[in-house]
């Protein structure tokens, strides 16, 4: 063994490692796979990795090592992790709040947890007092507390930092750093640590948005609404063609969805009592045309073929330059786009389930109005977008809804039709979990042929004395599920790979709290997979949408899957058309290789 | 001599220089001292490092550099340099348009010349046409086009990428590059090529800008106005004090200096026939209160003791953020300020008289409102500013005037006062240059004593019919020119030198359009230096503005300049009262050692 070699023994966990002499000691417990909370990123001005150092050396700590410590009432053999250096062994106690935290990132289903590890960091600090001997620029006195001489200082926060309250001596001020390099604010201390973010799931059907506090990885408040982008046209392709027609179209679809989020912002900000400017960081996942429009830009060459998109991934952008009224330094983060065709929403998702981290052959499917597919084989991934249409979003059904409470999203047969709905409210209509319930029932009953026929002379699927299914509602599912298992099968043909070799399908979608499987089996939605290989996971991509709010690393992730994944464009293979008439079948898979 | 190197003959200058095998022919010209324009930065794509090899390997070239050269209908023995890899002996001929151009920073006196090397680049493309086939976002083809996988996009470039024009396929569009890094605009081709910049002198009491070709260097247009900011108080003490009271006053003044400079801008416009939104970066120069303000950063800092700047350096700014109406995503670069006291218009200042390039020990005074010092010494630098007061610019003179047409510039005597005026037009009233001529005379023929006071009963030197000096005004310049000579005797006691160890005096300010250096000399405004060693440069912070607008390394100077310079404040020197009292007479400089 080398001399400079020691041994740290990590408490309560009991766990040693070896570490070399000087290594950091922060860096020595993420190898021990115990992260602190590095939240000051190793500046040694925060104090949350401090440890409790029980035997080994003690070195005399900085002023400012020994005012966090105190600060933070632990007693003289404490050390902050990021600045001790190890010369000798160590057996060392880690403190309950110290270490990272992970989250659940999705309730239901596959629950992948992630550190919390946000952009947006608030630090309280003390400026050195300026004096007419030192003539330091007080923006270069904050670069020096905070140890970042690249600091990027907004023209607001320059301002806030030439205030009378922030020349106050001695007094603390909150410097709100977003992505270790910029500062957004500088707050005084009445302004507490509150941090808050917008995760919202931009659908071309349905918004749904959440508040999430930043500092925890909880969600405060939840809410859902129909896109109000529908009053222009209720698909991606007819909004896009609005905006085609000319540039105040464009205009009015942006305002629209800008002004939704920040109705839903708002909504939950009254409900929950958190001011709006403590909303510091937002993420929207949706999907190419969403974000495109969201952003303001031009969607010419999505209406033009070959129909390509401005850009995939892009910086976090100024919330006030997008139109989001949040605090007024707030950014945003669009989930990125899977080069033209595939959008933020199935990144986000995709991150979500930890769709990538899996081993061996996955499909995901995303039942929204695009009915997007992805297959991952090894490290190899391939995708392509379905019309499946807004059916199980609820939308063009006669008596659709969404998933909220009151619809019907359960469905079974006792004596006739029995229904469970949402929040347990008597029905008021359907959405899209239910739908697929009933007609998998209906078909075992004999009330729907396979080839979506209603059965009998009134050719409705009565289901309560207001609720029915007309023949157009079946067939509209009808197409969604063609269009869905036919992408599914190209995609398999592609990899040369059959249902039987897939170790996991991944439900993703807005349609419902949860899926009966063996009906979307039975229907012919879904493959056939063994029990427990196929899991709904809800709405994913605002889940993704959260974990990219909570864990800057998921944005990273995103970006360099959208960068990789390979697109198959139904519309350039001759065998879908095929396909899509085969799959026109209420039927489980066909069992032949694809 | 080892076979790897090569020897590269330059024609037309006959220059050799030896070259290592794989050397890139445009590094090796730049280390012969002959560096060609690498507008695109070495990228291959904009052609115009193209040289003729006249002996030497020719390369197959790759169809853009093929097509590149071509396009400027150069034969097939040219090649770009910045691709030309040295694998033999090679003479070439560098081409007419190909050489990095230089410009003269400075009309008059000193003419430091500078390469041209403008933030703005404007680069014709034409993007890979897409298919449905390579699903590429239009953004990511543009960053092969331009071969900057960091390319920065804000949301208006992305729009016009998605926007119609761009779509045509096989179309050229013009990308507008700044720092190389970022797109700020798409054009097409119909745009031209015109890159035009905004340089502005903010002073306190007056404001000057030029309008300038970033192409060549030319300066398209100049004028000058009062500072608008005069209705909210004389001098910057009165103004800081006027913004402290209340934000809203910071944003009148902030309001008026960006009114005015685009009431400049809009004039030199209309003159020059040069549209606005083809000026697409500013610099201003101005001192520490004013760029502060017309950032609208809080001036709080600067009313109280001890007077703290907020910012040193900025970087480039919006235009839009400051308010300023050029091209709608045009930059703007304020000059960095020398810690807290010290403005960002003497840094310019600095840069365009290369003062920091000189050998030996320098002076270096601006005759603006707060009357700055700068003395060098090999490579230590120290500065001051004292209360000169707006004397020299005109300002609280009973007929003071701007340096404009009409003023009064030079002074003599032949049986009574004998004058010059700018544009020989009939005079109006005094500029600086003028007052300080007329008061060495007047002091020479005895109709002002050494100690101010004006000889005989009229209190006044009467100038023409409608003109006079009243006692007044010769005490507001009496004291002027004892807080300068006081300034420059601490500064030279700091560095423990005298008058006779100073290599030159470079004299700055917008007062004049020449300065009679002798009689600057025997009022006791300049030190005594022997012929030829003072030099009077007029408005530099105006060229140094111009300076950092057409080369980029003056940026980077002019920050590393004000991080390194030390500051004396002389309220904190006990000797200064004594110094400023003993200046306060019409006398050269006392010879003893200061
Ligand atoms: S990580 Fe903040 S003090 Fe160590
Ligand atoms: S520098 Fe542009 S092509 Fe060589």
């Amino acid at each position: 063994m080398s001399e400079t070699s020691f041994t740290v023994e990590i408490l309560p966990d009991r766990i040693k490692v070896r570490a070399k002499a000087g290594e950091n000691l922060a860096d020595i417990l993420a190898r021990a796979g115990i992260p602190l909370s590095l939240y000051c990123h190793e500046r040694g001005i925060c104090g949350k990795c401090a440890v409790r150092i029980l035997s080994g050396a003690l070195p005399f700590p900085a002023a400012q090592e020994a005012a966090l410590i105190e600060g933070r009432g632990l007693g003289p053999d404490h050390r902050l992790a990021c600045l001790y250096e190890v010369r000798g062994d160590v057996v060392l106690e880690t403190l309950p709040g110290s270490r990272l935290e992970r989250i659940a990132v999705i309730e239901s289903g596959a629950s992948p947890m992630a550190f919390i590890d946000p952009a947006v960091r608030k630090l309280p600090l003390v400026l050195e007092k300026p004096s007419l001997y030192s003539p330091t620029a007080i923006a270069d006195s904050l670069r020096a507390a905070l140890r970042s001489p690249r600091l990027i200082l907004p023209l607001g926060a320059l301002s806030k930092l030439g205030g009378s309250p922030a020349l106050a001596p001695a007094r603390p001020i909150i410097a709100v750093l977003y992505d270790d390099v910029e500062v957004l604010d500088i707050e005084s201390e009445e302004g507490g640590g509150e941090i808050f973010g917008l995760a919202v799931d931009l659908g071309t059907s349905t918004v749904a948005a959440e508040l999430v506090d930043l500092r925890t990885g909880k969600v405060v408040d939840r809410t859902a609404a129909v896109n109000a982008q529908n009053a222009y046209g209720a698909d991606v392709v007819s909004r896009i063609t609005f905006a085609f027609e000319n540039p105040d179209n464009l205009r009015r679809l942006k305002h629209a969805a800008v002004q939704l989020i920040n109705d839903m912002a708002g909504t939950m900000s009254r409900r929950s009592g958190v001011a709006r400017h403590r909303i510091y960081d937002a993420v929207v996942a949706g999907n190419t045309a969403m974000n495109h429009i969201l952003c303001g830009v031009a969607v010419d060459s999505l209406a033009l073929a070959p129909f390509h998109a401005v850009f995939s991934a892009l910086p976090a952008l100024p919330a006030s330059e997008i139109g989001l009224a949040l605090h007024p330094q707030a950014r945003v983060y669009c989930a990125p786009n899977i080069k033209s065709f595939v959008g933020g929403d199935i990144t986000a998702g995709l991150v979500a389930s930890e769709f990538t981290a899996q081993p061996g052959t996955s499909l995901y499917i995303d039942l929204g109005t695009n009915g997007e597919i992805v297959l991952k084989k090894g490290r190899d991934f391939v995708t392509t977008s379905t019309a499946a249409g807004p059916a199980f979003e609820g939308m063009n059904i006669s008596c659709g809804m969404l998933a909220i409470a009151g619809a019907i999203h359960r469905a079974g047969w006792d004596n006739g039709f029995k229904f469970g709905t949402i929040d347990d409210l008597p029905p008021q209509g359907v959405c899209g979990t239910g739908l697929v319930d009933i007609l998998a029932t209906a078909v075992a009953r004999g009330l729907l042929g396979r080839d979506g026929r209603i059965v009998g002379p009134e050719k409705r699927l009565r289901l309560t004395d207001r609720l029915a299914l007309t023949q157009q509602d079946v067939r509209d599912v009808q197409l969604a599920v063609a269009a869905v298992r036919s992408g599914v099968r190209l995609l398999l043909r592609e990899f040369r790979i059959s249902v039987a070799d897939l170790d996991r399908v991944v439900v993703a979608g807005a349609f419902g709290s949860s899926l009966d499987i063996a009906n979307a089996v039975s229907l012919g939605l879904l493959p056939n997979l063994p029990e427990g290989k196929t899991v709904f996971i809800g709405n994913a991509s605002l889940a993704g949408a959260r974990l990219m709010l909570l864990a800057r690393p998921a944005r990273a992730a995103a970006e360099d899957l959208a960068a990789r994944i390979s697109h198959i464009s139904l519309a350039t293979r001759p065998d879908f058309q095929d396909e899509f008439i085969r799959g026109l079948e209420f039927a489980p898979y066909p069992e032949e290789q694809p």
